[in-house]
């Protein structure tokens, strides 16, 4: 197997992503290879700082260009056919690769993926399916922010998809499907949720538990919590930020009563860019996206989770799964 | 100045409710008094056990009716003629009260509010602003889950409700109006946020400050902060459960740690429940509406606010406002 890794993606590339790689590589033994992608010179430098770097095991393809955060996604995709991130996912279009990662552009990621891997067959939108920690463990949020404006034909789509990850990759046999709603009643929420709630209700192979309110996100109540990428987007931010924010008032506590504690642990129950990067959902390859921020433990983590959905053989799942409805046809 | 409270509201009627309103009774001096509406027999039962009540500040209206939670709300208006919440409403319709609190059902305080004290002009949709704790201080969120599937027009609106009532109310001179959105540049987000950021940034009187994204939102990035109800009342129910889950996380850490530690003053910081309710804005009235599990503490607060909306002329203030758009129509 063969990960392609953008080397030039996050916040702090090359370094953090060369360490992630050089982790994922001393955990995951077999025939495993890493292509990173992106400057030669730099990739090669850095990894002179690894002594215990198996060589062996990396190959480099050189990409000098780089997608910077601030691009028009679908525009930089097509004129920098030499960017770290086309080089990439070109590589995996070709067969050359099983998977592609990055750290950086999300909206160039997704764009990119959609353009060169192109799109499965009964899907509308690829989403971004977001790991968040929850009282039960995990909880697949799709969509994370890829798609706004959606139709409940398209929560319909991200409900499968979210469905097969589940069970592929989280280890969950029956996943619970939960809409996320302003109210427990299928009749509450927008014009949208109503009538994504009518689809979800009907759809055969799907265990739809019901709507979601945000006050039961956090006590995992679904496996896979599907809604609109606006709102998803905004709850992912909060979550994140708010975790931070309670650090800070925690701290002032402890100072003022003179008490000490490790809250290592907890906060890292509570990160989510530690959970190894968001898969892209129905693009016809494995992408993954990891936060622009990462550290190499996201880096590591995320090379795993790509092996795993190799290994496990999601994107002919989802094909397979999808293409059974087609007597029901998605695009209605 | 006289403030009718719903005795029969909470899930705790009508102990909370009159332990609240003796609790304010004490606070607030002054020519004030508080009408309890609702069954008058359990009522003065429930005054006996408050020996040091200011009988003489209190008045009993009898409405032997209660509408409950799962009721369709303007159905149960039309219908429960004697209930508390319409008795109450009434009062307030004829001048016999000046403000109407009430810890039951939202939608039917709602739908309540609007047939029978109706909307004022310019106002397409009354919105319920919801007061969120944050690092800076408070944050007024609105709509916190009134209105679903609304039109940029109408968070235009909301902004203009929102800035008068963080004005009048939260003594903020100029107030800093915030789009909750995914992005920070204007032409982020779904196609509703694209064009209330083009209707926000060229109103006339509102200091727009632009879009707000959900990892901002607990750094008190603006004093408003504006959005359709569905994302506002996902966030908000989300923000009230993350702080229970965080808590449950502490004290493990605190008990493995054999530590100890009073969370009381950090947790009350994070309880916007404890903040008084949340007014009902755009209606020809004050109506402040509180959570079904309120404590005491949260009814007192919430005729306290009561008592600044009519003493700051809050509904007058809006009226005028809105009036002065006239010229540039908010139907359009």
């Amino acid at each position: 197997m063969r990960i392609a890794l953008d080397a030039m993606g996050s916040d702090r590339a090359p370094s953090v992503e060369i360490e992630g790689a050089v982790g994922a590589l001393r955990e995951l033994e077999g025939d495993f290879r890493i292509v990173l992608v992106g400057d030669e010179a730099r990739i090669e430098e850095e990894l002179t700082r690894h002594a215990d770097a198996p060589l062996d095991r990396i190959d480099v393809v050189h990409a000098p260009g780089r997608i910077e955060m601030g691009e028009s996604p679908a525009h930089a995709i097509r004129r920098k056919q030499n960017s770290s991130m086309v080089v990439g996912l070109n590589l995996h279009k070709r067969g050359e690769v099983d998977a592609f990662i990055s750290a950086g552009s999300t909206g160039a990621a997704m764009a990119g993926s959609v353009m060169i891997l192109g799109v499965l067959p009964g899907v509308d939108r690829p989403a971004v399916g977001t790991v968040l920690p929850t009282a039960s463990g995990h909880t697949l949020m799709i969509d994370g922010g890829a798609n706004v404006d959606t139709r409940p034909q398209h929560l319909l789509q991200f409900a499968y998809l979210g469905s097969i990850y589940a069970r592929d990759l989280m280890g969950i046999e029956v996943p619970r499907i939960g809409l996320l709603n302003i109210g427990e009643e299928p009749e509450k929420g927008d014009e949208r949720a109503v009538e994504a709630h009518r689809l979800l209700a009907v759809a055969e192979g799907l265990n739809f538990v019901g709507n979601v309110e945000g006050r039961d996100v956090i006590h995992g109540k679904c496996d896979v919590l599907v809604c609109d990428g606006f709102v998803g987007n905004v709850l992912l931010k909060f979550y994140e930020s708010v975790a931070g924010f309670m650090l800070g008032l925690l701290r002032r506590e402890m100072t003022e009563a003179r008490v000490e504690l490790d809250l290592t642990r907890m906060f890292h129950t509570l990160d989510y860019t530690e959970y190894g990067g968001a898969p892209l959902l129905g693009v016809n390859g494995v992408t993954i996206i990891c936060h622009g921020g990462s550290p190499p433990r996201a880096i590591r983590n995320a090379i795993r989770v790509a092996a795993q959905a190799v290994d496990r053989k999601m994107v002919s799942h989802i094909e397979r799964q999808l293409a059974r409805r087609t007597e029901a046809p998605l695009n209605q």
